[in-house]
């Protein structure tokens, strides 16, 4: 026994940060190893475009020379939001209950696309009876609440997988995202706001109006990313930065659902900006100033379909995407096996 | 038996126009179907974006209200151009047969990405071993045989499909493909020519100086998209245009691969504008001038991923994502199903 004092109690988010600061890098064996045997593929160099890169990036942070895609998962996390209270949404609060109960039938959008390319899916209610706070009078959540919520979307990688991809549900959520980026990227909150599931010119207004008072309650304490993820986030954005950081750890590449998705990227983007290497932008979201949001993660979607439905949809649709680009990858012909001259290129 | 002439005899591409006459439309009724139900289904209205409109498209030209992707299939065409004499392309000649060995064995990219995503793949094979002609010394085929190789193009179908992918095979077919270009649309040929497989700067002077060579020798003849085709085009090229064209007439929607594929559509376009309205384009490539290619007929790429490897990939891609979007529209539950009260949007 010594007599150094007890260490002081810390924050709550010491753990996230500590999580942050011992992430694993790319495995560069492995990504040389995708790109001697892409080199042997029969196919001009090059041609395969963004699946050649997709293929390097899943050996990268999967960490293995010939990478998998055998185990697919999308995860959704489901949040309540307070804020709902201001009208922020064109659909009740009901619908989150509805629509978990429609993910377990079978019946959501989702679904068909999971089934469609072999994809497993997850849903993780998050407290959906126990609605955040609304943030535009408090914090939506306590410390303690935000970490706790972390961890559990740290269980999205429990189960096994090598690919990852990260979606939501939560009414009232696209009024959460817009006040993350305004408050990690600035500018006039009108900028980032879209009509989520379709609200009109008032319901916009209202969207604009609430983010703006909560950036004048929130002030100072806002310049820390993980005070903006507990004070304007859902419990449902605080779950995906929690699955993105396990996964980091775990070594399963992530693809990123649309615009409530990359604002749970964008508070770990903050912290850390290499906190997102292992992550692909699923697809290009057609609410609010998504791609200006993605390109300030550094962040190239891989499709752009218009599509604004969250709920894993897009990132479900990108590894659609993936699956190929790997397949090609591992089980292609090498101009030797097939006997196929080279070119000059 | 009265006296009138005997019909003068016409020229063999009379058949061809006389199926452009006769194309039929989109079918209206399908088309409202399809959205009545988009419209009860449990999702934000419009949130599926360009999936829900890939479900409009494939009930118009299927004329089934309830759209179906069951029997997808990649029809590949394979032909052999004397203007590789020139040396504009980074591969020899015999690639085109070794590649459909390897197409036959399941080792090229085309076969990985057709069974991740359970698409049907068939290789046709056009006279492989009796190279067109120089296209910069004569024009490539005969009427009879341009004519003949579209009639066989129009068998992709015969074996029954619902969604009809077309690429395509043939060391030196990106000259073709920019000769076809620079002729419907004009500009300096440089501009429309790109690297193909991986020829160098020397490849790429050749390449401009053949077309400048062969639109210097057939002049005028250009101005009937026929006579660009069958002086300028390769077989494969003939046979795709016949695939879609067959495809139309039997309401079998068309995913047209890249820039070789939509060289063939721009010569149905030119012919018709209506001609493509039935077909989507698949991808954006990264040869050449394809998205300049795209906007003169109107199309806007499902995908843009840089692929530039033809053999159908990009299509297949592409079909990947329009299976996924029928599946959302045919198997998602309505509101009513699935108890989810409907917003206000």
């Amino acid at each position: 026994m010594t007599d150094t004092p007890a260490p002081t109690s810390g924050s709550p988010f010491d753990d996230i940060r500590a999580l942050l600061s011992a992430m694993p890098g790319p495995d560069e064996a492995a990504v040389a190893a995708v790109r001697a045997r892409d080199a042997e593929l029969t196919k001009p160099a090059g041609s395969l475009g963004r699946l050649e890169w997709l293929a390097e990036w899943l050996g990268a942070w999967q960490a293995k020379p010939k990478p998998s895609v055998a185990r697919p998962l999308v995860a959704v996390f489901a949040g309540a939001h307070g804020v709902t209270a201001r009208g922020v949404s064109a659909f009740p609060d009901v619908v989150n209950r509805q629509m978990l109960e429609n993910f377990a039938a079978g019946g959501a959008a989702i679904n068909q696309i999971c089934a469609a390319y072999g994809i497993g899916f997850k849903v993780f209610d998050l407290a959906l009876d126990i609605p955040t706070k609304d943030f535009s009078a408090e914090p939506a959540m306590s410390e303690k609440d935000a970490v706790a919520t972390m961890a559990f979307g740290m269980e999205a990688i429990a189960g096994g997988t090598d690919l990852l991809g990260i979606g939501e549900m939560g009414i009232g959520n696209t009024t959460s995202a817009a006040a993350i980026y305004s408050a990690l990227y600035g500018g006039e909150p009108a900028r980032w706001v879209g009509r989520g599931s379709g609200v009109d010119d008032e319901g916009l207004a209202r969207k604009v109006r609430v983010i703006e008072e909560a950036l004048a309650l929130h002030g100072e304490a806002l310049s820390d990313p993980l005070e903006v993820l507990r004070r304007l986030g859902g419990r449902e954005i605080c779950a995906m930065a929690g699955a993105i950081l396990a996964a980091r750890a775990e070594r399963v590449p992530v693809v990123i659902d649309g615009y409530v998705a990359s604002a749970a990227a964008a508070v770990l983007h903050a912290l850390d900006p290499r906190a997102l290497d292992h992550c692909v932008a699923g697809h290009l979201s057609a609410e609010g100033a998504h791609r200006e949001a993605l390109e300030r993660m550094g962040k190239t979607p891989l499709l752009a379909l218009n599509m604004r439905l969250g709920e894993g949809s897009g990132a479900a649709m990108a590894i659609g995407v993936i699956k190929a680009a790997c397949a090609c990858h591992t089980d292609m012909a090498t101009f030797e096996q097939a006997s196929v001259s080279r070119g000059e290129g």
